[in-house]
């Protein structure tokens, strides 16, 4: 039986290996690929999907399960995770032929260059026809599967293995309307200022104070780097290549700082993997939630944090005297959790971040019914904009066209997001109760414990447990709204004196 | 018949995405990647090989090629040319197993990470072991094909198609004594002045202005860019992707010029492909020595060249005002072109340069034959270094492990980077006939005429032709030395008052 398990082993390997090198050709793409390069890097891509996908899906691969599962019932060992999980992903990936997976890799690779493009020019037109064929793609995949409670199922279901849409609407419906009491407090009350961070600051001392906090954080940057981008993200190539990107925006010269948090809690649960799992389905994160609860915990609610700054901010003064004169820490720490209606979900304070999601839920969704006409969205989405967070996008490169993922096909994406955030005010509370220090070391700039113990509880595992499961194992409970509220509620009361 | 062709086509193509797909992961390695993800890399590499190799071998290629040589007999058709190219990669790959390929990528990459190692700490003991295992390698290799003239046959083959170690033993046997008798000619002579190159000048403007001259040639940064790197390199992914890397060293600061024109000169010929040849074996450089040919032409025949100067040198001193004070387009002309003994093959002069790789030749026809030890390879170079240079090195890091190659497997390379300098000043002779005013294009910094002949006579073909054909066909002869030994003398007979 052994014997099998190291065929099945060694067919994954190179899936991985594939799906590595592909990863490597996508960083290369949205990092340092001239535009003129486009066109080939799609085909370079497809062939790589399509023979992944081969492999993948081959006859053999099947058989190997078959076997396996059956010996492997009932064990909780590694490698019955691996096979259990190698068999899930099998069930899909059948269902999907590899023309399909072949054309997708074109039409993306064409989609994301005329993202680039449609956003540099605030022109979603530019956008649209790409989009439409993204969008024929997402009906055809689901088309794949048998019929779910709610066609949507099946996208999420990537991401979220095992949530539902109608779950999702059910937790996303409990914290409605505790966030709009609260935003709707907090718009009553005294607002705080904020106006020195929109000051000029110099864009290499922002980038190489974001370096210096992702070092402090464990970071491992000889195990990783941190590149300019359109858009920053966060990709992996092995336990021992984790990469990042950021990009710096004048008119928010801060927010490097926080979108280099934010990935570097990425990269970090992806750096902490368990070894052993290298070149197997269980060496990633086990889904979208659960990575975005690394992100957003290093983003905000370490980041976001007194503590935090009562630590850096000396140094942050140090390195922008005239912008920060006279600022003390409690004031940096509120103008940093400053609400205020905003354009750009990434750089959306906590309090409104998730109607941003709420937003793209239903337009996504809409797009699935056919009730949402892609040529449509931007008015669509400038309407809504209005009516969730009171303003209007002026143009298309802030409104519509702001995030990477319809052009990268990345369709039951967006509500991991924000049941990431929740996730992370879950992780927090058990945190607290485990380090009951936390808030001085962090005063200390210390974070070896806190990353210790994220890495034992989380990171390690990779992919080995269910989502759920996990989530419930290390908290106690499964996704749900309730510890988020109560961080949300605490944080806000005290910044606005509710 | 179309059919089979089209099915042979869909082939190739993707063995064409998996090696562009792995010349990307091998330029990430060597431009970007941190050092910790070498082993991972050295996987990929090594499935992306494997696969690539499998799909190339397959018993299917063969027996389309076997029915489609039989149809393109006699034609010379693009696809005519497509056939027999394939046709003769096919039978060398199916002389090497799939596991050698994997085991060569898994052994070489490891190879470069301690190669960069050892370089960096100049010493050769961390590079041996890893030299010593590439070389069982190369032994391997030799032994799937069977015997040749000389076993370095099987070797220069690869880079030098049809090309004999016994023909290039006698091309080198004529032109020893020449360039021995000019070295000994110009060591008699009064030396020129150089220091104003050894000054301190700042890296990034260094950089920028090599980025000009690449511009200024033609090299397409829209369809290309240029990176830092441990060695200088070109390397493409399609035919609007080429990149080259170049390297900085400040006790030899405007040798990066000289590797900028270099690389580009080697970026523009994969630039100006016929696209039509994309994802086929015909969309490559021809050979080795044609390749250096046009990296030399640049370089050399036209970067080191007093109507070069007489155009770049006022930009040149506006950029440097301190540092060439005073130098004349003809005293700069000269320091350029001084002839002294060095260290670096790279950096070597026209007169001296074809000994450094006289040197590479031997030790890799000893070590090939067994008569070179790896563990003797510092003592050996270093002695035959004082014995053709008249140099001893001091440390091994500008000795033996000053070249990339043989920790990437290179081995039968180095004699055509001779014989392409050869190639260059054939070629030259050519164009100077049919551009008569060449010199008075260049004085004034323009270079479509001479970049439109090379892409018209040279580039465009790929490799369609085989090289011996094509220079044949454009000079009027094959390679031999009479017009580099003709360009030799006058070049250095000005500049030396011989």
């Amino acid at each position: 039986m052994s014997e099998k398990l190291n065929q099945l082993k060694e067919i994954l390997g190179e899936v991985s290996d594939l799906n590595h090198a592909a990863s490597v050709l996508g960083w290369d793409q949205q990092v340092n690929m001239p535009p003129a390069g486009g066109e080939a890097r799609g085909q370079h891509l497809a062939t790589l999907g399509k023979i992944s996908h081969q492999k993948s899906t081959a006859d053999e691969v099947g058989k190997l399960l078959d076997d396996l599962k059956q010996e492997f019932t009932g064990s909780d060992s590694d490698d019955a995770a691996l096979v259990r999980v190698a068999a899930r992903d099998y069930d899909k990936a059948t269902r999907v032929p590899s023309e399909f997976v072949a054309e997708q890799a074109v039409v993306t690779s064409a989609a994301f260059e005329a993202w680039v493009e449609a956003k540099g020019k605030s022109d979603f037109s530019i956008f649209r026809p790409h989009l439409e064929k993204v969008m024929d793609l997402v009906h055809k995949y689901v088309s794949y599967f048998p019929p779910t409670e709610h066609p949507y199922d099946v996208l999420l279901d990537d991401f979220e293995p095992g949530m539902k849409t109608s779950e999702v609407k059910e937790i996303f419906d409990a914290l409605r309307p505790q966030q709009v009491k609260l935003i709707k407090d907090i718009r009553s009350a005294k607002q705080v200022k904020a106006d020195f961070l929109h000051k000029k600051y110099n864009e290499k001392k922002v980038w190489d104070f974001s370096e210096a906090i992702s070092a402090k954080f464990g970071y491992d940057f000889g195990r990783g780097r941190q590149d300019k981008a359109a858009h920053p993200f966060e990709t992996s190539f092995s336990v021992n290549d984790v990469r990042i990107t950021n990009r710096f925006e004048p008119d928010s010269p801060l927010s490097t700082l926080f979108s280099g948090m934010h990935e570097s809690g990425h990269a970090m649960y992806e750096q902490g993997i368990n070894p052993a799992y290298d070149r197997t389905p269980l060496a990633h994160g086990v889904s979208s939630a659960v990575h975005e609860s690394q992100s957003r915990l290093w983003e905000n609610i370490v980041g976001r944090s007194l503590p935090f700054w009562e630590h850096f901010l000396p140094e942050l003064k140090k390195t922008f005297p005239s912008q920060l004169d006279g600022v003390s820490a409690k004031a940096f720490y509120k103008a940093i959790n400053k609400v205020e209606p905003s354009l750009i979900r990434v750089n959306a304070d906590e309090a409104t971040y998730n109607l941003h999601i709420m937003l793209r839920l239903e337009l996504e969704i809409g797009m699935l019914e056919g009730k949402v006409a892609i040529k449509d969205l931007p008015e669509i989405w400038n309407a809504k904009m209005q009516e969730y967070v009171g303003i209007t996008p002026p143009n298309d490169a802030q409104g519509v066209l702001q995030d990477i993922h319809w052009s990268s096909g990345l369709f039951g994406y967006f509500p991991t997001y924000a049941l990431g955030n929740l996730v992370s005010a879950q992780l927090w509370e058990k945190i607290n109760k485990d380090i009951r220090d936390l808030d001085e070391q962090i005063r200390k700039g210390k974070f070896d414990a806190l990353l210790g113990w994220l890495r034992e509880k989380v990171h390690v595992h990779g992919h080995k447990f269910d989502p759920q499961d996990l989530i419930q194992k290390v908290t106690g409970s499964k996704i749900n709204s309730a510890a988020y509220v109560r961080y949300l509620t605490k944080k806000y009361s005290e910044i606005y004196s509710l």
